[in-house]
């Protein structure tokens, strides 16, 4: 492959973009998208960026960083009760980038996008002045007025999540090259499994329509369960209580946070697990997880909604465990 | 104001981003927004991203910044024939930002946003690993199947031009400081005027009814007349002929390019015009022609389409004048 010469956008829209547009991208030779929704329904959007050296390593594989940035949008889109309909992707390659680089990520990015019925629409490519970085517009539909919201969350509710926990920031932990005991300990089997998970993130696509008839609120856990859990309860104006010995662990977490105690707060701060936590009415409980059971999502309920504090207009979520009770004063990953 | 502790995201979109947010945006509490065309509409769809040192100065004001980031957008949706919808925006903040420039940048973006018609709906802030940069996904709404292409110019159709060319490309060499002889002695309101038309473009919203109705292909000239051109005739399999004594040039560009000649391809071939460039069927040109003349905006024909060179399957545009035929090997500004 000829990484010797600089191509012109155009040719390299030509190359690498037009062979995985999908239908409303005129093929990339235009300078815009069409996008109309199906009638009676309500488009959402949702954007997110994600930037080398920040939300991923730069040598990560570029498929996977491709699928890794549509898939973040996507889990968004799941947990609004939307079904992906399409995006738009604005890529900044750093100085020296390589041409058999940018093939890897768009083939990886024309992969993801039918894998999860998602077809690249439009874009803009740029020059970074740093390290590379990629934002993705996605959108999906949802009949109007359906949308799923995150601050809609009740008193009395219950507090459900997909998956499991705590995965991938120990994948990131594994995928940095971190020196602690447990680390260095970890068997392949877990190893490969939790770097996956940090790799890979599944967004819960099939989990949209359910979330959109059952769900009285929802969200995607980017940041850390009880930074995000914080979000929804600000948000709502309530506050929650979460039993933290029902939290879902694979069995990796399990094992490593049961032989190393200190790791435990860490599942629960830790980013990049791109799960559903959603407020369920107690009446609605049973059919919900019999439905995400029948898609094959395992959903979990952790706890329940309570009023927030009044006194101190505190709607800080409680964690507790055979230990006590406890707050996350800091829950979760933040960008600044 | 308090500019020594870092914001978290949370406050600094309840500060900053949801003051500006539109209908649809849930007042930036949701991790996604609901935009519905009306009935009978499409979506148009079209994103740029700008990178400091790239695309703009870094110390260009933030407020002109973020009006341009916008502004760039809403010159392809016109072009398009697309009236304004709404955005979402991805902001990567440099190590160090500050929180006056936050606060300068989103009230310049929520000035725009009034001024143009097109609200904030959603974004993503997140930290830059070097210089800073945005990209801004924009949508707007044409009847059903209305969009204007830029793939459909005909042979024999008109080519024109909206306002003035070449004056941005001017006002970047100015602004960057160049030390050629026609920048050391250029008087003091041809210095403001263009610079201004590089810091502050003018999306021509008003033309985008009119370029719907009466415009064959039409987009909008972000990389240089000449190289956009040949974009434009590439993508329609058709040649042109640009009668480079038609080009409409401000008082400024004209006076320079007539006593320092060597400036007369910058013009031609300098980006960041955001003007209009259209095809339209000669029976149509009087009405467009009124029409433009009726919302207050100059459109220029400098041209015409022909049949390209089938002998070369060659689709470059020609232009000429006294001097005779020509065309731009490398005609516009290439980010690669």
């Amino acid at each position: 492959m000829d990484t010797d010469r600089r191509l012109s956008e155009d040719e390299l829209i030509a190359r690498y973009f037009a062979p995985i547009a999908g239908e409303g991208g005129f093929g990339m030779r235009d300078d815009a998208a069409a996008l109309t929704p199906g009638e009676g329904n309500d488009l959402v959007v949702t954007v997110d960026a994600i930037v080398a050296g920040v939300h991923f390593l730069p040598d990560d594989p570029p498929a996977a960083i491709a699928r890794k940035a549509l898939a973040v949008n996507l889990s968004d889109l799941a947990a609004k009760g939307a079904r992906p309909r399409g995006h738009v992707l604005s890529l900044a390659l750093e100085e020296g980038w390589r041409e058999d680089w940018l093939a890897a990520f768009t083939q990886g990015l024309g992969h993801a996008a039918r894998a999860f019925g998602c077809p690249l629409l439009g874009g803009d490519t740029v020059r970074a002045n740093g390290a590379y970085w990629l934002s993705i517009t996605a959108f999906g539909e949802v009949p109007h007025g359906e949308m799923v919201h995150r601050f809609t969350a009740r008193d009395g509710d219950v507090l459900c999540v997909s998956g499991t926990i705590g995965d991938a920031a120990l994948g990131l932990a594994l995928r940095s090259g971190v020196t602690e005991p447990w680390a260095l300990h970890i068997g392949i089997q877990s190893r490969v499994f939790l770097t996956d998970r940090f790799l890979h993130p599944q967004p819960r696509i099939a989990l949209a329509d359910i979330l959109r008839r059952r769900a009285r609120a929802a969200m995607d856990v980017s940041d850390g369960l009880a930074g995000d859990l914080a979000k929804m309860c600000k948000a709502s104006g309530v506050s929650a209580e979460v039993d933290l010995e029902k939290l879902p662990l694979s069995g990796a977490a399990r094992t490593l946070s049961g032989s190393h105690p200190q790791l435990r707060d860490r599942l629960v701060t830790g980013g990049d697990d791109y799960e559903i936590l959603c407020s369920v009415a107690p009446d609605d409980l049973d059919d919900f997880l019999n439905e995400c059971g029948q898609v094959g999502i395992a959903m979990t309920p952790i706890g329940y909604f309570r009023p927030r504090d009044f006194a101190q207009n505190d709607c800080s979520p409680i964690f507790s465990d055979a230990n006590g009770r406890k707050q996350y004063e800091k829950g979760s990953y933040s960008h600044f």
